[in-house]
């Protein structure tokens, strides 16, 4: 997505380490035009699916999710990030480990909204080594639904989640994939570029 | 907002404790299409402000808030809760006590995102005792930014939150106002009923 990538480019930050700092129009500040840019780009990316929900993760997933469901006219799910809670049976429940923040948490999403009948898009901002994505997919399986598809807005293609995710057969969309960044320079590369 | 009280009514779950569940439509899956009917409300009830951004705080207000922000085109920022976090020179803070989680933790937003230009908007899910919007209007003043007003989707107008926050004179739009709760009954009184 060529709007994305530019947006990038202009005001994306590479940093040390691999960082690459969007806050400032996706996941800190957000901006709404861009968003519904690329809500409408998912939806021509997953045309041909009839989908019945769209399950984000919290925090910064949630904006994009919100935007992009009116694409789909379908309701939008959000895991949530527990942290030493009672899982009790009303849950659907996944751990997930962080390397942003170096622990291990529980994501959850109630019984209540997700069942067999859902035809499910994954939807978040950013893909690395997929952690994230793994714990959606085994909440999404353990409801019986299936997983029509994942949009991710930026991939970073250098860490093996994307190959991952592909590698068990699921449509993965990720509308810009970043497979090299230089810190000093401050300069991004692009797959197909 | 009639719309939003019937729904309410029809959806939301009276638990013990002035507890009210309302994450089947509002703060765990989310009705797109109500979402975007209280943006529209909110654009009505603030009108006459020259809003430049929305501010709210993770994670149940992000959806509200972006989908809000479409009525007034300006971006959403929205703080986040850190804890243990080295707070740095970059970001405005501001500590808030939870009741639900019984801890105290900090909110930060970059000093890239508000500044003494910004007219302000804050949206957030619920106001009860008001702890948190006390912590976004102390971060829009540590900006030198004006909070135009305040827009609340749920208050519960038996805690005093909403009356603190008027008594400072600030426009608070709550599109609902519970002013009691009756968990075996089930049922709820909102104000002017």
């Amino acid at each position: 997505m060529q709007l994305l990538k530019d947006r990038i480019r202009r005001d994306g930050i590479v940093k040390e380490g691999n960082v690459l700092k969007v806050d400032s129009f996706l996941n800190h500040q957000m901006d709404i035009a861009l968003l519904n840019e690329i809500g409408r780009e998912f939806r021509r990316r997953f045309a041909d699916k009839d989908i019945t929900k769209i399950l984000t993760i919290e925090a910064s997933g949630i904006g994009i999710a919100c935007i992009t469901a009116q694409y789909f006219n379908v309701p939008v799910v959000f895991a949530k990030k527990a942290q030493s809670i009672n899982i009790d049976g009303e849950v659907y429940s996944s751990k997930i480990e962080s390397f942003t923040h170096k622990k291990v948490y529980d994501v959850i999403v109630s019984r209540r909204f997700l069942n067999s009948e859902d035809r499910v898009l994954i939807i978040d901002d950013f893909l690395a080594n997929g952690c994230a994505l793994l714990g959606l997919l085994e909440i999404v399986e353990s409801a019986g639904a299936k997983t029509e598809g994942i949009g991710i807005v930026i991939e970073k293609g250098f860490q093996d989640g994307g190959e991952k995710i592909r590698r068990q057969g699921i449509a993965l969309e990720s509308l810009a994939i970043v497979d090299a960044m230089d810190a000093e320079k401050g300069t991004v590369v692009f797959r197909g570029e």
